[in-house]
C-alpha cells in the first residue's frame, strides 16, 4: 500500500427535502453574498431554484443567479462567471445542478482570487492557492463532483478538455443530496450517470499497487451496489431507495474512498475526454464505449485485475485462465451497459466515422507519450483500442 | 433509506514516517500551545513521543505533555487533563496512542470550554457546544476513534461506562496513521483491536432499515478485507500491507461510512460496556464474547440479516432456512475469533462467575427498558443472552 492522504471534508446532507436546508448551510459556512449557478432551465421549471432562493432569503443571505452553464462545461462560462462574481463581490458559490455546473463553479472559485487566466491551472502553468468556498444542491447522480476536489473544463477554442485535481481547495464545503430531485431525469442521462460512476471506480480499481485489499473491497462493494440498484431505477424512476443508493454510490465513487493507497489509472477517462471534446457526446456514453474496449485490450495484455473484477463483481466462476475469466466478466459488463441503454461502439455513440488519427494525436499531445498506470499505453496501443471501438 | 448527514472532515495522513509531519499538521490547523496526551510508557520507550515532540519543536510550537492515560479510559484522567489544559492555556490537544487516549482527549476537549462538570455530557444533562481542536498520532488499529466524533468514558465511582456521540464537534482535525507503529503491539491487543473494528461494522450492519444496499456492501467489503488480512498480521507482525489494511479498515469501520441511511443497533456494545465497566476486561475481548452470543440469539428470533452476513461475508452456501444459514455463518465467525486468540465465553474472558443480575440491572438502568434497534431487547432477552455467554 502506498502512502496517501484522505481528506473528504464535505458535509453531505442527504435525503428528502434537504434542499430546504441550503440557506442554513450557506450561513453556517460563512456565506454573505452567494452566486447561485445552474444549467438549463430544468431547475427553474421544476421549482427547485425557487425553493433554494427562498431558503437563502429566509436566512437573509443576499444572492445573484448565473444560469446557462453548458453540459461538457466550457471555459467561456467560467470567464463569464469570474467576471460576474468579482463585480458583485460574491463570497460563496452555490451549484444547483450536476457535474457540469459543479465543475464550472470550481473553476470560477479558483479563478476569482487569481490575478492571471484561470486556464493556467488546467494547462498546469500554475497551481491554485486560494478559492472561494462553494456548496452544492445536486440534481444528477453521476460525476461525483459534489465530493471531489476535481474539475474538468473544455477550452472551446481548440477543443481542449483538461482537468485539475486538488486535495482540499476545491472540495465543496457542503452538498445537499435529495434523491427525489433525480426522478425526472431522462433515462439516457440516468444511464450516463451510472456509467460515469462505475468508470470512476474502475479508474481507481485498475492498479498494480498490491496490498490494497480494503480499497479493492470497497470498490467492488460499491460496484455491486450500483449494478444491483440500477435496473430498479429504470423500472421505476421514482423508486426512492434505488435512486438514493445510486446517488450515494456516485459520491463514494469519486471522493477518494475507493482509491486510497494506490496508483490510479485514468487512461479510459483521458481517451473519452478526447472523444467528447471533439464530438461533444455525453461523457458517460463515451465511457460506455471506451471502458469495455480498454478492458478487452487489457484481457489480452495484462489480465490479472480484470479477472478479479470478473470473479468478485460479476461472480464469474473460476474456469479457464485469467484471460478467459476476464473476457467473461467483460461480457457481463457490456450486457449490463446495453441493458441500461448505453452505446457500445462509435456508431451507436453517433460517430460513424471517427477520426482516430486526430483522437490519438490530441490524447498524446495533451497527456504525453504514454497514458495510464495499470498498463502504460503508447500511441500504438491507444490507436489499437480506439480502432476496436468502431 | 433514511435521511442522514455524513460529515468526516478529518484529514487522514497515512503511511510510513507520517508522524514526522505532526508538527506541520498542528500548525496548519492553528495550534499554538499543544498538550500531548499519551498512555503508558510504550510511546516513550519506542521513541515515538520524542519524534513527535521534535516535529512540534521544528515548527516552533510550544507544548506540554500529559501521560498515564488508562485503558478503558476514566473520568479521573479527564478531570486532571481539563485542569492542566486550562492552567497552561492550551489551545490544541494531541493524542499519541489508541482509542483510550483519543477518547480521553475528546472528553477533555469538550470539558475545557465548559463551565460545568464534563460528565454532564455523558450523563446526557448537557450537549457540548464548543471544544478545543484535537489531532491524533495513532498507535493501535482498533477503536476507530481517530475518525469518529464519539467518546466512551468510565466514571470510576459507580463503574458507569457511558458514551457521547457528536456529528462534528469532537472529530479530530487530523489523524496521522503509520501502520509501522503497530508492529510491536502484543498479539492479544492486535486481536482485540480487530474484534472491536468488526463489532463497529456489525453494530451498523444489523439494521431493519431496507433499501441500503450501498451501506451493506461497504460494510461487507470492509469485513471481508479485515478477515482476509488479519491472519497475515499474526503470521508476520511486520507485514506492512496487512497492518495497513487493518489500520485503514479500523477507521472506515467507525467514521460512519458503513452506517449511512439506517438505524444502527449497538446493543452488543452496550452489553459489553457493562462487562468491562464491572470487570475491567479489554473491550475487544468482551465483544468477542458478546457478539457471537447476540448473533446466535438473533438467529433464533430475527435471522434475516444474520443469514445475509453468513452468505455474503462468510460465503455460506444457501442451503436450509435463514436460521440454519445464520448459524453456519456464526460458526465461521467464532472460528475466526478463536483463531486470533479471542475468548468466546465468560470463563475464557477470565470471569468464571459473572454476576448476570448486576450486568442486566446496570445495562437497563443506563440504557432504558430495551436496548438495540435491529431487535429491541428487554431485560428478559438480555439476561438470556448474557446466560449463553457462560
Amino acid at each position: 500500500m502506498n502512502n496517501f492522504t484522505f481528506y473528504s471534508p464535505t458535509e453531505f446532507v442527504f435525503g428528502k427535502d434537504t434542499e430546504l436546508r441550503t440557506g442554513k448551510l450557506c450561513k453556517e459556512h460563512g456565506a454573505t453574498k452567494v452566486m447561485i449557478v445552474y444549467g438549463g432551465g430544468s431547475v427553474v421549471k421544476s421549482g427547485l431554484l425557487d425553493r433554494v432562493m427562498k431558503s437563502l432569503e429566509s436566512e437573509n443571505i443576499s444572492f445573484i443567479t448565473f444560469g446557462g452553464i453548458q453540459p461538457n462545461p466550457v471555459d467561456t462560462n467560467v470567464y463569464e462567471g469570474i467576471t460576474l462574481a468579482k463585480n458583485e463581490n460574491v463570497d460563496f458559490l452555490l451549484s444547483v445542478g450536476g457535474g457540469s455546473v459543479i465543475d464550472t463553479v470550481k473553476a470560477i472559485a479558483a479563478g476569482v482570487p487569481y490575478d492571471g487566466d484561470f486556464w493556467d491551472f488546467f494547462a498546469l502553468k500554475s497551481i491554485p492557492q486560494k478559492a472561494l468556498k462553494s456548496g452544492v444542491v445536486l440534481t444528477i447522480a453521476a460525476a461525483g463532483s459534489e465530493g471531489s476536489g476535481n474539475s474538468v473544463i473544455t477550452k472551446v477554442d481548440g477543443a481542449l478538455k483538461l482537468s485539475i485535481r486538488t486535495d482540499k481547495l476545491l472540495r465543496p464545503v457542503f452538498a445537499v443530496m435529495n434523491p427525489e430531485l433525480t426522478y425526472t431525469l431522462p433515462p439516457f442521462q440516468t444511464a450516463c450517470g451510472i456509467t460515469d460512476m462505475i468508470a470512476h471506480i474502475l479508474e481507481r480499481y485498475f492498479s498494480n499497487t498490491v496490498g490494497v485489499e480494503i480499497s479493492d473491497r470497497l470498490a467492488e462493494g460499491t460496484l455491486m451496489a450500483i449494478i444491483e440498484e440500477a435496473p430498479k431505477v429504470f423500472k421505476n424512476p421514482k423508486d426512492y431507495d434505488a435512486r438514493a443508493n445510486i446517488m450515494w454510490s456516485g459520491m463514494i465513487a469519486h471522493n477518494g474512498t475507493c482509491g486510497v493507497g494506490r496508483a490510479e489509472d485514468w487512461a479510459s477517462h483521458f481517451m473519452e475526454h478526447e472523444i467528447s471534446a471533439v464530438y461533444d457526446v455525453a461523457h458517460g456514453a463515451g465511457l460506455a464505449v471506451v471502458f469495455p474496449a480498454w478492458l478487452t485490450w487489457m484481457a489480452d495484455h495484462h489480465p490479472f485485475k480484470v479477472a478479479q473484477f470478473a470473479k468478485r463483481v460479476w461472480s464469474v466462476e473460476c474456469k479457464g485462465d485469467d484471460k478467459q475469466i476476464a473476457l467473461e466478466g467483460i461480457k457481463c459488463f457490456k450486457e449490463f451497459l446495453a441493458s441500461i441503454g448505453m452505446p457500445l461502439n462509435f456508431t451507436e455513440l453517433g460517430i460513424p466515422n471517427p477520426d482516430i488519427d486526430l483522437l490519438v494525436k490530441k490524447l498524446h499531445t495533451n497527456k504525453g507519450l504514454t497514458v495510464g498506470a495499470y498498463y502504460s499505453l503508447s500511441e500504438k496501443d491507444t490507436r489499437e483500442i480506439f480502432e476496436t471501438m468502431k
